[in-house]
């Protein structure tokens, strides 16, 4: 027998870097498993049902999420695009770890429906340093920057909702990505994780 | 402000080799620190009180350890030495990691006088290979193995009581430290340890 996989959520204001950290964690982790979401969109030419998504009914995904069966979900182009908590529960039940990246509130209706979830919330080094990522995008307009400013602060008070808090510094996308490995691992020697062994152990 | 620093108490039944697992701890993490123990023994030339131990009277010691002052405590040849409670909470005030290498008895006591104490149990792969190592040393009488195993299997059963659970595989030493320094590093980014960071960040 092997000891269940945890469910790993990733999440930070807008500029705490999460999507180049999980790009840096997957590499230097390549045992990390990613998961088929599902989709309310047509399938394209060559996609496979359960391969690039699970293709389902806008009907269909409204009841899931209704029903706690969507973990976290998100809506572009007027379609949804969502994880099913099954296919969480398939990839952490056969002992791999899955990480999940996601905008900060959805992480308190994650630990609801999958309560051993570990939650971790990037941030940047300080609000200054937040504000000139933002600003060195070039691409955003100052009434766009003062809302994400005050969204970032507001995010921020939840870190203490989290399990753990990990700072992305300037130029330390890779420390940063080692600290996440070095939790994810960590993770895996919790004695309540590890029941599995020390009943094998007992057993011989 | 700097985050406090961790109590990890290390330990495990006799055999698990937490003794040498320890010493490559102290050496991939020269940063962790040591306590000075408390001893009713009489100085030798040349030592210093404070220094190498804290030098006190019987009375003294047996009046901390009914107060809860000291945290674990052994008796070796008429004296006692033991780790006073104000020596660790002083460490990880400076924002130290302090580490305890204890009997396994000893840590649910540990644990009560202290409560954020990270407790990791150290265990072999297995009774067999447990029973190899005991037989191995060539020093024990085949009472004294067996003895030893039947009290490995009532501390084993102990490991739920403790935060996590690290199998020491043979000739894994350097990653079983590795192992134990994954988790202090991850324990260093509990949400409740990062407070001062989420703290700071919002008054910049």
């Amino acid at each position: 027998m092997k000891s269940k996989g945890s469910l790993v959520v990733i999440s930070g204001p807008s500029g705490s870097g999460k999507g180049t950290v999980v790009k840096k964690l997957r590499e230097i982790m390549p045992d990390v498993a990613l998961s088929v979401s599902a989709t309310t969109r047509a399938p394209r030419e060559g996609e496979i049902d359960g391969r690039e998504y699970y293709f389902i009914t806008r009907d269909d995904f409204e009841d899931m999420v209704a029903q706690g069966e969507i973990l976290e979900f998100t809506s572009y182009c007027g379609n949804y695009y969502g994880t099913p908590k099954k296919e969480a529960e398939r990839i952490t039940g056969e002992g791999r770890d899955l990480i999940l990246e996601i905008e900060v509130d959805g992480a308190s209706q994650i630990k609801r429906l999958m309560p051993d979830a570990i939650t971790i919330m990037l941030i940047p080094p300080s609000l200054s340093e937040l504000e000139s990522r933002l600003r060195g995008r070039g691409t955003e307009t100052e009434q766009v920057i003062t809302n994400r400013l005050a969204r970032a602060r507001d995010e921020i008070k939840l870190a203490e909702s989290y399990d753990y808090v990990v700072v992305n510094e300037n130029d330390g996308i890779e420390k940063c990505a080692e600290n996440i490995r070095d939790i994810i691992r960590a993770e895996r020697n919790k004695s309540a994780r590890m029941t599995y062994i020390t009943d094998t152990f007992l057993d011989n």
